[in-house]
């Protein structure tokens, strides 16, 4: 069945409330602002860096406490998002979007590049991220490069 | 009260055209069209660098002078818009947007990272900018980095 | 005349759509998807970079041996998409969109930039590629920089 105008506006407005969604990640992020980063998910929201020695983040308590960890700093990490695609299913919806981030660690400067696997939902009126999953190609120095790094991105 | 399609739709374009300025501002950079930067802003349009010692350029005359003098030649800058996050209020909106840049200087590779804060205004019925901070987080040499120039995007 | 709700909305599902292509095509890249790259062409597309020496490559069968040739490796070439400007004209388009891309080369790490001149064509009810245009302005060492290798985006 054809879907009616009212609901393809709709659909058109929900593409660009998740791709904002994934901005304000960034924004949050380089700014240090960790609280803003764990309340862009919902309450059972998950993250999972794939390629790193990393357990699940599960719930906002957790979230809270590991942005709260991580995200300390301003412009310790400044991530660039691009190349979303997004598949809806009503209030529910999966996307997919790349990710170059430059990182300063211990003094050293550090670049990335990766993607996310996302799933989105909307929750108490907003969409949020349901699950984040952060896969790596390379974080390395940037005085090294990346094409010793290359296959990070497969999972053990 | 909730709004009309007529006017969801309307917000839809302005979000997808306000969009598309940023890349333009890009896209003319890049290609030393000095000019055509300086007609993407209004009539009152303002270019704030924030972090460099740079005095506010105000206006269109003002605008076409500054960039006919620092827009000159292909290639010199090349910027990359992403993170983009807009909020409409009729014929004016304000945004958010994340920059790397690409430059060369004096045969020096030169990569940036930054952000603006943006005012837009439909005019003459197309939107433009009204208003362009830029925030640097940092403006360095390929070769050095960017960890020892943290902290330079808040303003002095 | 004016246009339609209708048409409205359909113009903007069908740029999203585009935007979603280029994605997709960056993706599959990145993955090292030839066979999935080459069918976001049309049944005559073209593919041509511009400077290097490069005899354009077309149709879906000459696509596909090109793309089985090239894009064979995970993460051998990982593009990001910007800047993205499109016009519609009914099922056509055409759109310029700004490139950065990482590249392992031999052990050596390879960064570029760059742009594309697209057109797109809505056939068996998608959006694909009825041409690419890729130029580059720089395909450099990470180590080595852009700034000695500026100008290369004017085709010869």
């Amino acid at each position: 069945m054809a879907k009616s105008i009212e609901q393809r506006v709709r659909e058109l407005e929900d593409r660009d409330e998740i791709k904002e969604l994934t901005a304000r990640y960034c924004w949050h992020v380089a700014r240090g602002e960790s609280e803003a980063v764990a309340n862009l998910f919902t309450d059972d929201g998950v993250l999972d860096v794939t390629n790193a020695d990393f357990k699940p983040v599960r719930g906002r308590e957790a979230l809270l406490k590991f942005y709260r960890a991580s995200v300390r700093e301003p412009e310790a990490a400044l991530p660039f998002i691009q190349n979303h695609v997004i598949e809806l299913s009503g209030d529910d919806a999966r996307g997919t979007c790349a990710i170059e981030a430059r990182f300063a660690r211990n003094g050293e400067s550090v670049t990335a590049a990766g993607y996310y696997e996302d799933k989105y939902r909307r929750e108490r009126g907003r969409w949020r991220f349901a699950e984040r999953k952060l896969f790596f190609h390379h974080v390395v120095p940037l005085k090294q490069g990346w094409a010793e790094a290359k296959g990070r991105s497969r999972k053990a």
